[in-house]
């Protein structure tokens, strides 16, 4: 039983005057995304009786909010199927086996799936992970242990093969992902700068987390401003390259490039909201014989037990540090979404569903 | 002693009624490369007591002009120191030597080296390469069996990998580098597109050199036309792209890319008379997956040996075809360079000496 089915599967569950809430997509944005783009929906509680061999059902206590979900939300052809009108909007979280058909699921247990934007699901048992919420709180297998964390894993090991001594960049530097890019470029020995919007942003990853400049890319808004203050952050030059922004971040980036820079491509949230992402440093990728590679990290699961093995431990020791900007409730996931896109949080973006 | 010295030193050498004239960067150019930016001069001719040990004083009967000579007028920061002022222009030479103090060579060999815009030449002989004017017309060495052949070698074979069956995209299409890249990938079993500037290459490429389609970028300007032209040309979308241009043409080719698709970028010929690339479409690189590698064949002298062979061998069998567009005597040079910038030469640009 899909989630997506719920609306016209409802009439064959068992009555119960017990409800939960689900949101679903009701129209493509056209530019920005607004909260007319969303549909809130009241449904009949699942239960146990609605499972199918091999199905859990699960309580979810967190939904997470990522950069990749406006991609979704159009039909440009990317590296997934756009998602559905009207239905469920897709999205990581984790949460509580309430009930299993499952052989290795059990009620009690914790576990993150992609179960989106919705209090509850039924999924297969096999698309869901267990974690350790005694080890690590529920939440953090979404950030730093999950995908934004090996996703950043992936970009500095696999495609930057950050070695100590090189200056690494990294653009959303307070972002789920870029705090842990910078974070883990320093455990290697790297010069780290962030790029990031706003002092508060670029405070934090100074003095929290540790990386060794922050360029702000909101106090310095010209192409002049934003250039020299990265060369001044970036003396010697730029070797790799973490790039979750695009348009005139990257830019920027581009024109500082060493030669044989390597450029982690991830995400490109600047443009998101329109077509086009002009450069104008692009000749920098000849001259510099650059090489860039752009990368989902879902491509590329197996590195996955050894990349979320990695990370646990460096959570749990306090090598490695996260902040969580958590929105209460589903209600409150349309306007933290679009909060997402402009920049307005800090971290990992959460909503508590309960 | 070098070329670049000849005009203070003249007045050291042999008094000879003899002259020879080279030219030298007069002043860099501020945009558009200009006649003015060159300057003739007359020395007086070489003779073999000017020869150092290990020196070579070489005769040169075809100058190489080339795209990447625009970067080197710049002092703009490349792969390359600038070329200096009032210094011979540098450039890949085909002649034949008049006299030698290095055992490898002897009075009549035909040789290849980088004596630059002058008629004849003194260079170190470790610095020459001796090719088979017997097997092969002299000029194929600057050309085909020369750098371009090796740098589109390079990149269909080692960047991109070309295979059966894929689908690869090539710009200036009809030039010295282009014409090779697109025949290699047909020898592989590619479809192959070029694109090309005006109806003469795009026959040419297409009827003579067996090209699967050939996209008129000057006949289609607009970018809706363009990209409807290349959509049509690679109905399957583009797997592989050898880059030369830049600019709108490579922007087009961005917006067909197939997911996990490789990109050799060679060259930015578009940009060479100004600054700015702006690339529209370069989400593409994150959406697809993307694979860029910027690249310099003279960085990778490894594979010259292999790659020479491989070229001089099938241009022997007639299984690689060439055209060359030779401007007569040094004084036609600068011309002819501001013609191959903007894209006036069919095949290899060479200047005829003698």
């Amino acid at each position: 039983m899909k989630i997506a089915d719920l609306t016209n599967t409802a009439v064959n569950t068992v009555t119960t005057l017990k409800t939960f809430q689900r949101i679903v997509l009701a129209a493509r944005p056209k530019g920005r995304v607004s909260p007319e783009n969303f549909r809130m929906e009241t449904l009949p509680q699942l239960i146990s009786s609605d499972l199918a061999a091999g199905e859990v059902l699960v309580r979810n206590h967190y939904l997470s909010l990522d950069p990749y979900m406006r991609g979704r939300m159009s039909t440009a052809k990317s590296y997934s199927a756009p998602q559905e009108l009207d239905h469920t909007m897709l999205g990581a979280t984790a949460g509580v086996v309430v009930a299993s058909r499952h052989a290795e699921f059990s009620v009690g247990d914790s576990v993150v799936g992609h179960l989106g934007w919705a209090e509850m699901g039924v999924t297969q048992g096999n698309l869901l992970r267990q974690v350790d919420a005694a080890r690590l709180p529920l939440s953090v297998y979404l950030g730093v242990v999950g995908m934004p964390g090996v996703t950043a894993w992936y970009g500095v090991n696999r495609i930057l093969q950050a070695q100590a001594g090189q200056t690494l960049v990294v653009s959303a530097a307070s972002g789920a992902v870029g705090s842990v890019v910078g974070q883990l470029a320093k455990l290697i020995g790297c010069r780290v700068v962030g790029i990031a919007g706003g002092e508060k942003k670029c405070s934090y990853v100074v003095d929290q987390l540790g990386f060794d400049a922050c360029v702000d890319y909101k106090a310095n808004q010209t192409e002049a401003e934003l250039l020299d203050c990265l060369r001044a952050a970036a003396p010697d030059g730029i070797d790799l390259l973490f790039e979750n922004v695009g348009s005139s971040v990257f830019d920027a980036s581009l024109a500082c490039l060493n030669p044989y820079a390597k450029i982690a491509l991830c995400g490109m949230i600047a443009g998101y909201n329109s077509a086009s992402q002009p450069l104008k440093h692009a000749n920098k990728l000849l001259t510099m014989r650059a090489m860039l590679q752009g990368f989902i990290v879902t491509e590329h699961m197996d590195v996955w037990p050894q990349a979320l093995t990695e990370l646990a431990a460096l959570v749990a020791s306090g090598q490695l540090k996260y902040h969580e900007t958590i929105a209460q409730g589903l209600a409150a996931a349309p306007d933290a979404f679009i909060g997402l896109l402009s920049g307005q949080n800090l971290g990992k973006q959460l909503v508590k569903l309960s």
